[in-house]
C-alpha cells in the first residue's frame, strides 16, 4: 500500500486527486525507474527491452521457461491509484516471497509499457511489442500534439520494436475488478476466465434539420429521434445476451440548437462479449439494429466498424493454480470474465498460459477516476494468492 | 423578388449562401434603411420609433385606427432570404397598391425589430417594445459578447422603449410557412388560425459513469440510456397529440468517451401545440415522462422549465378577409397552424385583430438555412391577396 502511495505521487493531478501518467511519456519512464528502484532493492537484476518494457529477474539472467507476473504503471488522464500498478507492486512481493524459498528459479516481475493506450489510440503497446505485432503503421500513430510512438521512443532513448525477449512460459498478472461484480458476489477475488471480445462502431443518422415548430411530427426526418430509438433497441438486444454489454459513450449533434431539428448525428458504439459466438451476434446486430430504424425514420445511414477484437480464453493451467492457491489459503474467489482489454490477453492470443487475479473494486467499481478503490484486505490476500500461484507455475 | 436580393446582400454570407443580420445589429441597421428608402420611392413618409420599428405611411402622419401590414429584417444565422424579409417587400407592394387606389387611407407599413431573438435569448423585441412587454430585465440580456440589448440600442443611436406609438386597428402580416404542410396540401397561401402555444425545458439526467466493458448491463446506470428512452417516449406522446410537435434539439453528455458509460447527460425539450389543452397535456408529459425514465434507469433528474408560452388564436376577422380574397382572386388557401412564432402573435396577444397569410416554401419546407425558398408565383399571389385583404379591412 505504501508503494501505491510513491507511485501515485508520479503524475500526481493536484486539481482532481487522480494519476495522470500517459504511455511513453516522461511521468510514465520515472514510474518505471521507481519500481526498478525497488526490483532492484529486492536484489533483482533489471533489464529493459527495446520498447522500454521493465524486466527484474530474482535469479539474474534470463532463462528458459520463465513464469512472469506484472502488469503496467502508464494510467488514463486523472485516473486512479490501482489500476496496473496494483499488478506491479503485487508481483514484485510475490516473486520476491517465492524467490526468497527457491533461489535460482526462473521468475521475472514485467512492466508493460502503455498498456491503456488513449495517448495513440491503441493499447497494450509493450506486449504487442513482445509478441511481434507492432509495425510501422502503429509506430507512425501520433498523440493529440502531432508527437508519433517513433519519436516518444527516442525521446526516452528506446530504440523501439522488434523486442528480442522470449516469450515466458506462464504470465500471470494481477488487476483491479474495474467493475461491482466481485462486490456484488461478495468475494475478494475473481478467477478470469477470459477477456471479452470487443468491437467499435461509429454511426452517422442522416436525416433533415428543420424548424421545431413548423415541420409536423409525421413528416420529420429527426436524426436524434433516429439515434435515441437505436440506443434503446441495441440496449434491448445486449440485455439478451448473457455477460454482453453495449456503451454508446459519445454522441454529437451536427449544429445542436434548441429549436432546430437534429439533421446529422453521430454516435459510439463500443460492445463486447465475453464469447465469439455472442460477440459475432451482438457485432451482427449493430448495423442491423440501425438500418431498421434508420430507414423507419426516413434517415441516411453511415455505419463504420472500427476494429474488432475476439474474445481470448485465459490458460485452463494458470486458473487451476489460482482457484487451487485460494482455496488454500481459504480466500473466497468466484470466477469472471474481464469486460476491459489486458496485456495478458496479448500473452494469452501469442501461446503463452496467461491468467489473470482480479481483486475487487470498491466504490460501486469505480474505474478510470481518482476514487477507484480497493481495501488493503483484499490486496493483502491477492498477493498472497498469487505467490502461491507463481509456487506451484514453476 | 428584386427587393429580395437586394435585402439578401445586406449580411450575405459567402461561405454558406446564407444571410445573417442579427438584430439589433448594423446589418438589421442598414436592411431598415434600404427598406426605408424603397418605401420613401413609393410616396410613403417614414419614422421609427424608440426601440427602432420602422413606420411608413403612404398618408404622411399617423392617424386612427390604422391597418399595418410588415414583418421583420433580421435573420438567424446564415438564414434565409424569405423569413420576415417577404413579409416586408410584399407589404409595401401591397400598401402602395392599395393606397393608390385610396388616397389617405389609414396604411402603414411596419418593419419591428430583433424578432429572431437568438442574439439576446427572446424574440420579438420590436413588437413586444410596441406592446409595452419590455422592461429592464430584458435590456439587460446580454449576446455572446457580453454586449446588452441597452448597450446595442445606444449603439444603434436609439433610446430603447417604452414606445409611444398607438397600437393600430389590425395587422396583416405575410410569412414564409417555414415548413411542408401547404406544399403538401398543393395549395400556394395558408390563412393561419393560431400560433402554436410552446414551452421549453432543460433536463439533466444524472447516472454514473464507468468502464464501458467492466459494468454489467444490470448493474448501470447510463445517463445517455435515460435520455435515449425519454426521447423515444416523449415522441410517442407527441405523436398522439393533433397538431404538437416534441424536438430535442441539444443533447450533450459530460466528458464523452466512446468507451465510457455516459454519466451526465443534459437535453433541451422543445414542445409546441396549437391549442392550450394540447399544451397542457404535452407540458405535463415532459417531467412526468422524464421522472419515470430516470427512475427506472436509476438515474436522478432535473427539469428545468425554461419558458412557456400560450397559443394565440388570430382575428377572426382578417381571417375572414383573408379567405375572402384569396377565394375572389382565385388562389388555393388552406388553414394552417403556425409552429413558429411571431410578431402577430404579440399584436394579437395586445388585442390588436391581427392575422397572417403563410406562402408555400418549397425544399422540404426548408427554414433558417440558405436553401429556404419560395416560387415568384406564389409570392406573387400573395401580394394580390394581402392587398385585397388591407382593401377590405379599411
Amino acid at each position: 500500500m505504501q508503494r501505491l502511495s510513491l507511485l501515485a505521487r508520479v503524475g500526481a493531478d493536484a486539481e482532481t486527486g487522480g494519476v495522470t501518467r500517459p504511455g511513453l511519456s516522461p511521468a510514465e519512464d520515472e514510474a518505471h525507474a521507481l519500481v526498478a528502484a525497488w526490483c532492484e532493492e529486492e536484489g533483482m537484476a533489471v533489464s529493459r527491452d527495446a520498447a522500454g518494457n521493465l524486466y527484474a529477474r530474482p535469479g539474474g539472467a534470463a532463462a528458459a521457461g520463465e513464469i512472469w507476473s506484472g502488469s503496467h504503471v502508464d494510467t488514463v488522464p486523472s485516473g486512479g491509484r490501482f489500476d496496473g500498478a496494483l499488478g506491479v507492486v503485487a508481483a514484485i512481493e510475490a516473486v520476491a516471497a517465492v524467490a526468497a524459498g527457491s533461489p535460482g528459479a526462473p521468475l521475472a516481475v514485467v512492466v508493460f509499457r502503455d498498456e491503456e493506450g488513449w495517448r495513440f489510440g491503441n493499447g497494450c503497446f509493450g506486449s504487442r511489442s513482445l509478441a511481434g505485432l507492432v509495425g510501422p503503421a502503429d509506430l507512425a500513430r501520433t498523440d493529440a500534439r502531432g508527437v508519433s510512438v517513433a519519436d516518444a521512443l527516442s525521446g526516452l532513448g528506446l530504440p523501439g520494436p522488434p523486442v528480442e525477449v522470449a516469450l515466458p512460459a506462464a504470465y500471470v498478472e494481477t488487476h483491479v475488478e474495474q467493475g461491482p461484480v466481485l462486490a456484488t458476489a461478495g468475494a475478494a477475488l475473481g478467477d478470469v476466465a477470459a477477456i471479452a471480445g470487443m468491437a467499435a462502431f461509429t454511426l452517422t443518422f442522416r436525416g433533415s434539420s428543420g424548424h421545431a415548430g413548423t415541420v409536423p411530427m409525421a413528416d420529420r426526418r429527426d436524426a436524434f429521434a433516429a439515434c435515441a430509438e437505436f440506443a434503446v433497441r441495441l440496449r434491448e438486444r445486449a440485455l439478451e445476451i448473457p455477460g454482453a454489454v453495449a456503451t454508446i459513450g459519445d454522441v454529437a449533434i451536427l449544429q445542436p440548437a434548441a429549436n432546430v431539428i437534429p439533421g446529422v448525428v453521430r454516435a459510439t458504439v463500443d460492445v463486447r462479449a465475453p464469447t465469439a459466438a455472442a460477440l459475432e451476434r451482438l457485432v451482427a446486430a449493430v448495423p442491423a439494429v440501425a438500418a431498421e430504424v434508420a430507414a423507419r425514420g426516413r434517415c441516411g445511414l453511415d455505419a463504420v466498424s472500427e476494429w474488432r477484437e475476439e474474445p481470448v480464453v485465459l490458460s485452463a493451467r494458470v486458473r487451476r493454480a489460482v482457484r487451487a492457491a485460494a482455496l488454500d489459503l481459504g480466500i473466497p474467489a468466484v470466477e469472471i470474465g474481464s469486460g476491459g482489454g489486458h496485456d495478458a490477453g496479448i500473452l494469452a492470443a501469442a501461446g503463452v498460459d496467461a491468467g489473470m487475479l482480479f481483486v475487487r473494486s470498491l466504490n460501486g467499481g469505480a474505474s478510470h477516476r481518482p476514487d477507484e478503490l480497493s481495501d488493503e484486505a483484499d490486496v493483502a490476500a491477492a498477493v498472497a494468492v498469487l505467490a502461491e500461484t507463481l509456487r506451484s507455475l514453476l
